[in-house]
């Protein structure tokens, strides 16, 4: 009896420590100090988890062995989970109350719903090899709570564009850009401590058009000496020329707004 | 040996499922279909899950009876856990190298790195009656992260007063302010989709001074007919003035820099 609730205790709390901290990496001897447990069970515990998991298709474990080695959780998710969210997202964006005067479609409900950004974080993290990302990257604002997400599932920092230098960042690297779409000259700004040099990020927002921001991001992170080494939005929209960038990752392509008949063509990718 | 199988897989996937969604409300009978699984099994199976997180003193199962009724989790932390954190906040703080010229202080790392954002979450979560609140609100930029990551937590939606109004946006209530500090005329607004009316809503930033910022934000609420339940934030700065809100929760206390000495004086409230 008492081994049977030891053994519960132990699921229980290992799921519980992995899940809540994905990309963390547990040592064995970790689990062993708060679970009071030789670590050869500890190992099949593991196992067993990882093969709940594994049956229902749910996030994954992964082993590091070696001297600094563990286990750590991932919750990435299948091609046909991922195609169900462009779907369902599609069928979420095609409501004709989202269209603002002037041809925008009104998504800030998503952006700032939390199941739903789980749902695309999941999705960006699936298809990226995440184990070479040092930071998740955006642009000031609409992006930064997918970004946060994402970072919290890969268990690393955040680092945010402004769109002005501010008193309270100390020393910061300024650069104009001109937006692909309307050719306006912007401005973007980020302090020199946000990120180590020689790192690797991905670029994360909600909306990419022409793709002038994201050339921009891919320009200012020379300075830092860092690689973007992905560039992932919920949507992209359809434009007769090519993107200024060649690389990325988006769930949803919006091919027109029919403000007149209230039509809003939008399609998975 | 199929039975204790089956057990495992059970809490593995019943903790995996409720710990990463926190707050969310799970019916047994969700656990029943995905697990193939009477529901009296499945209610004495949360029961020792339950008990193995209260042994461990790491978060709370709550459950919610009737009809609609079921079972969510709900990171809380501890007092004396809220404490560690306040002392490794001014701890990580009061490190010389954060003093910007102008006397502020650098806090960009502690704001984007997504384990302290766990961490004052956890902390500020385990201060309000939670079960009260809407919305996560927050005022662009640097509080969005932390706004996320207690929307999270909460699985209610995070709203973002912009500093000005944008096309994208649609139909916006904007209204001017007086910092408190130093008295400048700032904007603030808000779409109008972002609140249903009658709402509660908890103000989350990283840093109050004087208080006039939290003071627009209770004031533009009530155009919105949404209550400001509560005001948190990472850290106060001491004023000799009364704050211009008279309550708020915070974790750590900023007394003052000395540029000169790179004495920094922070203390835990």
């Amino acid at each position: 009896m008492d081994k049977k609730i030891n053994k519960t205790e132990r699921i229980a709390m290992i799921t519980k420590v992995l899940v809540e901290h994905p990309s963390k990496l547990y040592t064995l001897q970790y689990f062993s100090d708060m679970l009071d447990c030789a670590k050869s069970t500890l190992s099949e515990d593991i196992k067993s988890i990882e093969a709940s998991f594994e049956k229902h298709a749910s996030g994954k474990i992964f082993s590091v062995s070696g001297a600094a080695g563990g286990v750590y959780y991932l919750p990435l998710i299948s091609q046909e989970a991922i195609q169900v969210i462009k779907e369902d997202l599609c069928a979420q964006l095609s409501k004709p109350e989202r269209i603002i005067t002037g041809g925008y479609l009104y998504m800030n409900d998503l952006m700032y719903d939390t199941a739903w950004l789980n749902q695309i974080a999941g999705a960006v993290i699936s298809s990226y090899d995440v184990s070479k990302i040092d930071y998740v990257l955006t642009i000031e604002t609409k992006g930064i709570p997918l970004a946060t997400v994402i970072a919290r599932m890969l268990n690393i920092p955040i680092v945010v564009i402004r769109k002005s230098a501010r008193l309270t960042e100390g020393t910061t690297i300024q650069m104009n850009y001109l937006t692909g779409s309307k050719k306006t000259i912007k401005t973007m700004a980020l302090p020199i401590k946000s990120i180590v040099r020689g790192a690797n990020v991905l670029f994360v927002d909600d909306f990419m058009k022409a793709g002038g921001t994201t050339k921009g991001v891919v320009d200012l992170m020379k300075e830092f000496d860092a690689t973007v080494v992905g560039a992932a939005f919920m949507m992209l929209q359809k434009t007769d020329d090519k993107k200024l960038i060649d690389d990325y990752f988006a769930l949803v392509e919006l091919e027109g707004i029919n403000e007149t008949t209230e039509e809003i063509i939008i399609k998975p990718l």
